[in-house]
C-alpha cells in the first residue's frame, strides 16, 4: 500500500476480474475504494479457486485494501442509496467504477443528474453491451489458433491466464486517472467506456498484427514455444531441466553463443548461409531450425546450475520453466524478502504470501498489503460517514433487510 | 486520439513492447511523447512484424502519435542532449518513461540532480536488474505448464501474447498518472519501478492463485481449453464452426440451457447428483464432463447461424473461434464502423486499419489516430523547441554526427 491517491474516493460496483483489478490497483496507491455487493454477495462472491472452507481466494485476492458495504440493490430503496453513495459529494470524489449494464438505475445519464461532474468508469464485454469474458474475446481475435505446437493441426488452445482481464483491468486504472486529472483542470466529469473487445482489438493492432495479417493476407501461422520474430524456444539441460532462452538484443545473443562455447558451429552456419545472426533478429528466426539444434545439443550437454552460472555470467536472457508451486518454494521473488509481498491475514481464515503494489514508487512509504473485507464489513460506518445518517436510520435500514453488515455472511 | 492529457511531456527512451506501449496510451490521450532513439534506431526498430519493404510494422504499432529525435547516445554530447531533453523545465514535463539500465547516465539519480521533481518511470525485466522478457517471466511462474490439453504431458505451451508486456505497459501508464497527480500535489518527482516479475507475481496472487497452491499445496492441474471453475469449452457446431462458450452467471447459465432446449437432461443431471447448477459456477465446473457431453451434443445437432441467433437471444456468453484474418474480413469491431479505428498511412508505406486509444471517453472528441513518425522526423524542432538550440547549433550537432534527421534512415 501506498499513499499517492489518497483522498480519491472510488466507488465501485462489480464483479469479476477487470473491473475489481482496477479498483484494486487504486487502493493499493492509497485511494478509498468502496465497493457496494448484494447482500450475500455478487456473481463472483464464490469465484473459485476456493479455500478448503469455501471462501473464495480470488475474492479476497481481487478486493484487498477495499471497504465494503452490502445493500439489497433489488428494492428502491437500496437503490437509492448506492446512487447516493456514488454521487455523494466532495472535490476528489465522485468516481464510480463499474461493469455493470450501461442501461438502468446505474447508467451514466441518471447517475450524473445526482452529480454532474460525476465520472464514470465502465468495463464491458463488447461495446454494443453484450456479454463477453476473456475466453469468448480471445477466441475470436485468433489467439487460440496460434498458441501451441503445430501437431495439434486445428485444435485450438485457450491460454489459461485472463490476460484480456488484465490488461483491462490495468488500462481502465490509467484511463481513470486521466478522466480525474482532466476534471481537475475543466471541472467535467465524463462516462468512460472500456470493452473487453476493443483493448484486444487495439492490442493487436498496437503490436502489429493488425498490420501483419492485412499486408500479408494469411494469418501467422503456429511456431509452438518459438518466439515470433526472434531467437527464444525451450531447451532441456542434461539434468532434465526444462529452460526458456530468448535472444533479443544483439548482446543477449552473443552473451548466448559466448556462455554455450558454440561458436565455432554458429561461424560455420553463418558461413555456409552467407550472413551473420549477431545483428537481426529477423534472421535468428528465419533459421531457427539449425540454430534450434546447436542450442537443444549444447544445452543438453550440460546441467542446469552450470548452465545458470554461465547464462547469468554472460548477459543471457532465460528463466526456467517451473510450476507455481515449485516458484514459491524456490524463488526469492516470491517471498517476503521482495517489498512487493508481505504475509497477510485474509477473511478466508488463512494466511498466505500477498502481493501489494506491483509498482515500487521511491518517493513514498510502502506499507504492507491490507486484506479484503469481509462482504458488509464497513456498511455501517459507509453509511455514517458518507451519507451522514444517524445510528437510528441505519438500525432501521437494516430492520428492513436494505443493508446488512458482516455477520450476514459471516 | 484523445486531449485529456494535453499540456503534459514525456519524454520516452525505450525498446521492446511494455515501455513504449505506456508511451503510446499516453499519446493516444493527449500528450506529447517524445521518443529518443540511437540514430539507426534502437533494438527493437525492425522487429518483426515486418512489411515486405522490410520496415517494422511492430514499431510503427507502438510508437503511433509520439514524436521521434535520432541522437548518437554513445557520444558523451548525444547524452547530454538526452538529458538535457529529460530534465527540460516546465511544469507538466519532466517525466521520463524508460526500461534501460537503471545505473549509469539514465540513472534516476543523475538525472534529478538536473531537475529534482524528475518522475522517472522504470519498466524492468527483474527487479534485481537482471533481463527477462514475456516469454521467460511467463515459464517462471507456472503458466505454460497449465495450457493446453492434458494430452501434452510435461510439455509446456508458452501463449504467444505478450501478456506480462501489455499487462505492465498499461499498469506503467496507470503508476505515471498517479506519480504525476502526486507531483501536483506535493512538488516532489520520484522514480517509480516496474519489473514484469513483480507484476507477474503479484497478478497471480490478486487472482488468488498464489493461495490456491500455498494451502491446497499442489498446482493446478491442466485443463486443456476448459474455463476453470464455471463452465466453459469449446465446441463443434453441425457445419464444422468452433464455438467458446462460457457460463459465469446465473442468468449465462440458464440462457445456455434455454438456448440449447437441454432442460430435460440437465433436469436429470441433478436429481442423479442432488445439486442444482444454477446458482454454482463451481458446481458446473465439478461436474464438467457430463455437463460437456450434454453441451457437445446439442451443439453439434445444430448449425452455427441457428445457434448464434438463439444464444444472443438467451443472453449466452459465447464467441467464435476464428483467425486474426477471418475477425479482420467478417468482425465490424475490427472496421472503421468501430470508432476506435481508423485507416492510417504509415511510414512503412501502408494503408491499414489502425487503432486509437482502447477506452472511448463520452466528455471528448476522439480524432483519428495519428501515424508513428519516421525515426529522427522531429529532430531540428525538438532542439529548437525543447532546447531552444538555434539553427546554426542544429547545424553543427548534424555536422557532427550528434543527431540525425529521419532522411538518415530512409
Amino acid at each position: 500500500m501506498y499513499q499517492l491517491l489518497g483522498g480519491m474516493r472510488v466507488v465501485e460496483g462489480s464483479s469479476f476480474i477487470a473491473a475489481p483489478s482496477c479498483g484494486l490497483y487504486l487502493a493499493q496507491l492509497g485511494a478509498e475504494v468502496i465497493r457496494f455487493d448484494m447482500i450475500g454477495g455478487g456473481p463472483d462472491f464464490n469465484r473459485w479457486p476456493q479455500a478448503p472452507g469455501g471462501a473464495s481466494l480470488y475474492w479476497e485476492g481481487l478486493n484487498k485494501g477495499k471497504k465494503s458495504i452490502a445493500i439489497d440493490l433489488s428494492s428502491p430503496e437500496g437503490r437509492e442509496l448506492a446512487v447516493a453513495l456514488i454521487a455523494a459529494p466532495g472535490e476528489e470524489r465522485g468516481i464510480f467504477l463499474t461493469n455493470f449494464p450501461a442501461a438502468g438505475f446505474l447508467s451514466h445519464e441518471r447517475l450524473s443528474k445526482s452529480r454532474p461532474d460525476l465520472i464514470t468508469l465502465r468495463v464491458m464485454g463488447h461495446a454494443d453491451g453484450t456479454p463477453a469474458v476473456d475466453y469468448t474475446i480471445n477466441s475470436a481475435v485468433g489467439i487460440p489458433q496460434m498458441t501451441g505446437p503445430a501437431t495439434l493441426g486445428e485444435e485450438p488452445v485457450n491460454h489459461v491466464l485472463p490476460a484480456w482481464d488484465l490488461v483491462t483491468g490495468a488500462y481502465a486504472a490509467f484511463a481513470l486517472l486521466a478522466a480525474e486529472r482532466c476534471r481537475r483542470g475543466t471541472g467535467r466529469g465524463q462516462e468512460v467506456r472500456i470493452p473487453l473487445s476493443d483493448v484486444a482489438a487495439a492490442s493487436l493492432g498496437h503490436l502489429g498484427q493488425i498490420a501483419e495479417t492485412s499486408i500479408s493476407g494469411a494469418d501467422r501461422a503456429r511456431y509452438g514455444n518459438n518466439l515470433f520474430g526472434a531467437f527464444g524456444k525451450d531447451f532441456l539441460t542434461r539434468d532434465g531441466r526444462r529452460l526458456m532462452i530468448v535472444a533479443i538484443t544483439t548482446r543477449q545473443w552473443t552473451g548466448l553463443v559466448a556462455a554455450l562455447g558454440i561458436a565455432a558451429q554458429i561461424k560455420a552456419l553463418e558461413a555456409q548461409a552467407g550472413l551473420s545472426f549477431d545483428r537481426d533478429e529477423g534472421t535468428r528466426f528465419r533459421f531457427r531450425e539449425p540454430l534450434n539444434a546447436i542450442v537443444a545439443g549444447a544445452v543438453a550437454a550440460r546441467d542446469h546450475d552450470a548452465l545458470a552460472r554461465a547464462f547469468d555470467a554472460n548477459g543471457v536472457c532465460w528463466g526456467p520453466y517451473r510450476t507455481l508451486h515449485q516458484a514459491l518454494a524456490e524463488d526469492a521473488a516470491f517471498s517476503t524478502a521482495n517489498p512487493v509481498f508481505a504475509m497477510v491475514d485474509h477473511p478466508s481464515g488463512h494466511s498466505y504470501l500477498t502481493p501489494g503494489a506491483a509498482a515500487t514508487f521511491g518517493g513514498g512509504e510502502r506499507s504492507p498489503p491490507v486484506r479484503a473485507p469481509r462482504l458488509g464489513e464497513h456498511t455501517d460506518a459507509i453509511l455514517a460517514e458518507v451519507l451522514g445518517l444517524s445510528s437510528g436510520q441505519i438500525a432501521a435500514l437494516h430492520d428492513r433487510k436494505v443493508v446488512a453488515g458482516a455477520e450476514a455472511t459471516a
